[in-house]
């Protein structure tokens, strides 16, 4: 017998949710979003990500929501703040703002690679592992991520050897955080399975997370097998905001509600205020005048005792 | 080793999916979505129900359509063409119109079986067999299913010992095909794998069907695990159409073309007519003047090389 495994809720709206969005959110909708977030019970908040303003307006404020929830009388307690950073200026920025877990990758598909950081992947693996020492040596969380790791809206098809190869130079850089990243959506169920297994086995005691896109609406059913294969960290995003602005094709992130509507349902995380998640979902919503990609947030939870629902079960 | 399963995809979108749609859709326009479903694949369609007209004014034309596609210079073929029946004067109806495979159903739900039949459990169950037996002798196929077999929208948790109580009624009145359908969209994972594993050991050689509903947007993810659970028969409305008004909240059956589009990228029915699937959901979304919940068709699929997706993968 094992004790139960830590599931971890990695909340990515206010970045990846964001990020393709063409109107620009003003920032104190940004930090109402937020407060209610770290309310929920999520473990990990991505505020933004430090990127060149002038490619991304939707993030040249990730300083400011720092700023804001760093500052001491506000400073959430028991919910880690995490920034992804593409270059060594944004590490600094990062560095700055008091990031606490650093969101770092390297795509496996070259024609994302270059359209994304200008740079091959092999050039961009070892910038990728020095920022990354760097952060660590600062005394902050890194989790790498292979991105594209599941297929990739220009190339098509990503060669496994490929991916496992990047999350190898991570390992024997010493890193234990590990990502496997479907930017594009391609993900089925049984990839997931056998990527995931490969990456256990080359890192047995790392923390895996997984980060997909709902785009061909196979988001939960992908976060299901990365569960069984022994993933411990979902990423998603509040409403399934979402979507990569330098991919093809890419529709909205895992749906964070929906995820914890389900988990609930078999006793996983039931400490996660799943109310105040639709509630939030609601208002953004409202904001964008649109319906959202997410599920539960339209018809609300399914009502019903929950002893009955998860007989014996514990999160 | 064991031969490949043979999976059935049965299409119930112009059942399931149409019932719930106020706007009666013409005949004609039926007739036609109907032809191009007949040409995609799929191996059994539902082309209606036969119930009372005054009920569900939009299967008043049910008979019209089995008459169009009974007559001999048009009948498809290899295509089974299903209808479901809640009565005898259904039955009496489906017989007379040359249904090739009955679908019937008990539902778990005590509120929901008398809401839906006037009747309770018990009592639905015996006419439902009876009916069954009439069916079969008349050299039909039957498939019998398990309503409401995980929640309903009305009672909320259903006890598994009531599902597998009714299951076993048809079993021991020798029927072999068997179906539990997810009226509500109750159903996650986990016990999905658990009531088909308990239903496989009750009839080890029955056919197992499945039916959910997205929502709360966890249809495909159930389908995987229904396949991991030894199901080889899945019910799915093209663009996702469908939902219950007998039930309190229902969204859309599982989309047939993301189911598809999830299948083939692991070798899955490379034989049923994605594109065609595809095309036929956007005309759909056409004619409703809205977003359907299908996510493939909004994108298309994924275009890559196939051989490059299922190396050594067969159907």
């Amino acid at each position: 017998m094992t004790a139960p495994r830590k599931i971890v809720l990695h909340e990515v709206g206010l970045r990846d949710g964001l990020q393709m969005e063409p109107e620009v959110v003003p920032t104190a909708q940004k930090i109402a979003w937020a407060e209610a977030l770290l309310a929920t019970g999520v473990d990990v908040v991505q505020l933004g990500s430090f990127v060149h303003p002038g490619k991304v307006p939707q993030m040249a404020d990730t300083e400011r929501l720092f700023a804001h929830f760093t500052a001491p009388e506000r400073r959430p307690k028991g919910v880690v703040l995490s920034g992804l950073v593409l270059n060594e200026k944004g590490l600094e920025r990062g560095l700055a703002a008091g990031v606490d877990l650093f969101c770092m990758g390297v795509s496996a598909s070259e024609t994302h690679s270059r359209k994304n950081t200008g740079m091959s992947i092999a050039d961009a693996s070892r910038r990728i592992v020095a920022m990354a020492k760097t952060a660590l040596s600062s005394g902050k969380g890194v989790q790498l991520s292979v991105q594209s790791a599941f297929g990739c809206g220009y190339e098509g098809p990503v060669p496994r050897e490929r991916v496992l190869a990047i999350a190898r130079g991570f390992v024997e850089a010493g890193f234990d955080r590990l990502s496997l990243a479907d930017t594009a959506g391609h993900a089925v169920p049984g990839e997931v399975a056998a990527r995931f297994g490969e990456l256990a086995r080359l890192a047995p005691r790392a923390e895996l997370s997984c980060h997909f896109h709902d785009t061909y609406g196979l988001a939960l059913a992908n976060c299901y097998a990365a569960l069984d294969a022994g993933v411990t960290s979902f990423e998603a995003s509040v409403a399934g905001l979402g979507g990569c602005p330098f991919t093809a094709v890419a529709g909205g992130n895992t749906c964070t509600e929906d995820l914890v509507h389900a988990w609930r349902r078999t006793g996983l995380r039931p400490d996660v205020d799943l109310d105040a998640l639709i509630a939030l979902a609601r208002r953004i919503a409202a904001h964008f005048v649109r319906q959202m990609p997410g599920k539960v947030y339209r018809n609300g939870p399914i009502r019903q005792p929950e002893a009955a629902l998860c007989p014996g079960a514990a999160g």
